[in-house]
């Protein structure tokens, strides 16, 4: 069986009844009505995800960095050497990484899952080895994977997803690391969403005019061939492997009802494609954060998002995502744990 | 000898040295140079206040609620009666108010300080008596407190500081609660910019037009009192005791090299009193959010700050502030505990 495929079949739409409820509560808190704006919609998403009031606290938190590497490098759409991805893997699995830091802070977990590097990884506690092959075909002269590669991915993540949920994990969080893969991921999001090319390439690690206009002429032309493609096709003909598995990760999170924080640009194509697939897992998607990446603006405005956090941050990994763990628990923890006029025998207002 | 003078005396300019070290070392940090955009920036500062590289994790925090009541709610500038200051009171010394449970979740503590309630007290646990007075008169009809008053509550905040401070706080945190007084706000914030009345005076707790009305009516005139008043004058004239307290609360942080995260415009408008009386103590504040009061963006725009949050929040009691210290400690741990591209052995780009 498919775990993608079984996942995907299992998503519901978010409780409107328990978002409803969550409302309601909010209204009866010792505070004035709505003064805590952004942090009480999380409340009442967080109430609809779990299809209960009040939702279960989102921790611990896990996040898992999907790796992978892009034929697509070979253009010179990055500064960046290739191998930078399978050192950053072993920066990962050492903790010294942005997001080892970030997680330890918290109490969360991060796992790297091998989903395309072109090395072979030394086995390692932390690390889960779905390699589906050495990097993805150069998307500028075929289709980056084939359907069935596609699928491998999608579950790859998927099963991840099922795993770290059955290990405790109350909230999960999208990482990814792959050398060049804000460009496939703007040619996702050109793809799906039919916005210009130059609307949604950006500089991802921060790459010169030149480069840029390189980058932006390869996600033109990525996204022309997609006319016409089912989402499948489009995410085989210009995706990664860690997009693919990413949106498979997202639909698993959905189906058992957790919270999963969206951090990025790569984060973001995976969330569009995962919403092509199956609409309904939107609704059990949190954005971490707005990226600089303007392709993950374009994500946002398409699936009516508004992120948590605006750092102008543009690092991935996941780190975006947890930065906004505090806030999206303190959502959940209001409605379990705050006073109501009544209980705390408060006068309201006239 | 007077706390608040001692505390002001003491303030430095923030280590621009520091400051510096932090920046060189985020450059060899693995990640892309600046791709954690404000989250650097934030490191850089911590590095400042505490003139070191790496900074001191800022945890555990400690939040001051300081609470007062005041003579312009006979105005109708409010629909809340005065007397849920103390009914807050209450809630805070029971655990069940937003601050408590945001402080719970991540081991922060909360002391209330009764600066100015109307009504007598009970003693407990976790209040500080430091009364100056029960409210302060109607600032619509002449000073609201005399200067020798607001020296005291400056006193009490500075003092408040040094006891969280030598309890162990390595983060302090700006609370309040006092029905009405985001009016003193609002004058405080005109009288102090010079900026127009109808550009500073918000809806605090979400009042009607008819209420608006009347609460920039009084904000336009104790403005206009203020004219040619020395800084502490402007404070006697219109503030309000906690507004005092939490100037004196953060000049005590400033002296003790600790942050201090800002609230929202009650907060706001105390650290206006503080940099006017001191400049430097700027170089040791946080604005953990940006309210939804515009106030609070006129104190911001004046100072230079930019803060961490967006979240269209307008409770107070430090629920703002607080809210950031994820990322104010991830932003210490960063410069702490990530790897180096030398010690990871990773390869720069081209």
């Amino acid at each position: 069986v498919s775990h993608y495929d079984d996942a995907r079949s299992r998503v519901r739409p978010v409780d409107e009844t328990a978002r409803a409820a969550a409302v309601e509560h909010q209204m009866r808190l010792t505070k004035p009505a709505r003064s805590l704006g952004a942090v009480e919609d999380l409340g009442a998403r967080l109430a609809a995800i779990a299809g209960v009031m009040p939702p279960p606290i989102p921790t611990p938190a896990a996040v898992a960095v999907f790796a992978g590497d892009h034929g697509v490098h070979a253009q010179g759409v990055t500064p960046w050497p290739q191998e930078v991805t399978t050192q950053m893997v072993a920066n990962f699995l050492s903790g010294g990484a942005a997001i080892n830091v970030l997680a330890r802070q918290i109490g969360a977990s991060v796992v790297v899952v091998d989903v395309g590097v072109i090395t072979t990884l030394e086995p390692s506690e932390h690390l889960i080895d779905r390699k589906v092959r050495r990097g993805t075909s150069d998307l500028t002269t075929g289709p980056a994977m084939s359907l069935d590669e596609a699928g491998r991915a999608l579950d790859a993540g998927a099963e991840v997803a099922a795993l770290l949920v059955a290990g405790g994990a109350r909230c999960l969080v999208t990482g990814d690391m792959g050398i060049a893969n804000t460009t496939p991921s703007a040619a996702l999001i050109a793809a799906l969403t039919g916005r210009p090319s130059a609307e949604v390439t950006g500089r991802g690690t921060g790459v010169d005019d030149a480069t840029l206009a390189i980058k932006e002429g390869v996600v033109r032309a990525a996204a022309a061939r997609c006319a016409g493609l089912e989402p499948l096709a489009v995410l085989a003909e210009v995706g990664g492997f860690e997009h693919a598995a990413l949106a498979g990760f997202i639909t698993g999170a959905a189906a058992a009802r957790v919270p999963v924080l969206i951090d990025g640009v790569i984060a973001g194509a995976a969330l569009l494609v995962a919403h092509r697939l199956q609409p309904d897992v939107v609704g059990y998607a949190i954005a971490g954060h707005r990226s600089v990446e303007p392709g993950a603006t374009a994500v946002l405005a398409d699936l009516g998002l508004e992120p948590v956090l605006d750092l102008g941050l543009r690092l991935g990994e996941g780190t975006g995502a947890i930065l906004a763990l505090q806030i999206v628990e303190a959502a959940a923890r209001i409605l379990s744990e705050m006073a109501t006029f009544d209980s705390a025998g408060i006068t309201e207002k006239r």
